[in-house]
């Protein structure tokens, strides 16, 4: 094992969910590189081999789109989230890329107060490790849900 | 701290969690020694001392013959799983073996998208460091349930 | 990176867990040095500047009497929790204290067996490097809960 890597892969992970939970979305483009790839998708839908997402994004242009949209809607400030991320299960590919895949879990707390569990499942990650700046960023991150109920606020960053 | 033995036992924990939400429950008796103890009980029962669980094996075969039961019953398609399990603890004893102490969370998620929070508590492991092919597996896990109500379809690993 | 200084933060938030969720309690107030600061905020109060918290406590002899409290009220044997921390964002700042960001989520398990999704949030820490005795412990530890609604038992550690 690549202690090393681990600890950036696992620190990269933070680091993402702390952007989202604490309400620094505009942030959030800036995990992937420039031509990063972001899909949100159904385990039911990976199984079956459906390549469609709920979401999907093609460059960190359309993650700033979408968080414009959320702050344009207000969406996002009527609630708060937490994501808890497992330890990163790693391959090592050829040089530049690792991938890895974690499991995840997101409270979604209301304005209310009333906290729920939110979503479930796993991250499948492919992850640049270096930019050219010494950052790691994602070139792809696959958010695969275990359940198949949408809910249409799901715009929001998981 | 030793943290290439904390890295590993991590690494253990995620490969046993992602083996089973990812529904390769064939994978998961590989996890244990051929002697392997697997034991799912309450923290009630532990601190009264009582000894049996709600569920005792003491070999790979006996898990193996489990997953048969739960493929051949169909009850592990209609629900996914998803682990997520905190950092270990750990004691190192004589050279063979270490102890862990790790909590965990277990979400449910039915076949018609409901979630809910299934199971909290903590595992307690001995932990064989090399099997003989240099991998590291469960000579014991101890699952210590948090609630005393137990659900019917507990034969699921936890 | 510093790994080594990571993986003894994880370790103490994991064996500070650990202690309460295994009613441990007694064990609480030695993670705190002598003058450790204790505080349970909300996200809102955090983010509206007000000071004031929930619960406050300045010193570890403030912490060993509220533990007194909670066991002649017989509060805590009426339940359990369960902790999962996420993994730690460390700023080092000068050579004795380190900053430290994790997040949390305590499921709450209730003497019926009920299981509930009761706290979510992040631990704000300071964190001292060797108290004298080669021990690390939080100087500071604010608690900052995501939701407002603040459950009467909250008495209890977070």
């Amino acid at each position: 094992m690549d202690f090393a890597l681990q600890f950036r892969v696992q620190d990269l992970n933070a680091r993402y969910a702390q952007a989202i939970d604490n309400n620094r979305l505009e942030a959030w483009p800036d995990f992937f590189v420039e031509q990063g790839r972001y899909r949100i998708t159904t385990a039911e839908n990976v199984e079956r081999g459906l390549p469609l997402g709920i979401i999907h994004a093609t460059s960190r242009a359309m993650l700033r789109d979408r968080v414009r949209s959320l702050r344009d809607a207000n969406v996002y400030e009527a609630q708060r989230y937490r994501h808890i991320v497992g330890v990163p299960l790693i391959e090592r590919g050829d040089g530049a890329i690792v991938r890895a895949q974690s499991n995840f879990l997101v409270a979604r707390i209301m304005h209310t107060g009333e906290t729920v569990l939110f979503a479930t499942g796993r991250y499948q990650d492919q992850i640049v490790l270096d930019d050219g700046k010494g950052e790691m960023r994602f070139a792809e991150r696959i958010v695969i849900l275990d359940s198949r109920l949408i809910d249409t606020l799901l715009a929001i960053p998981l």
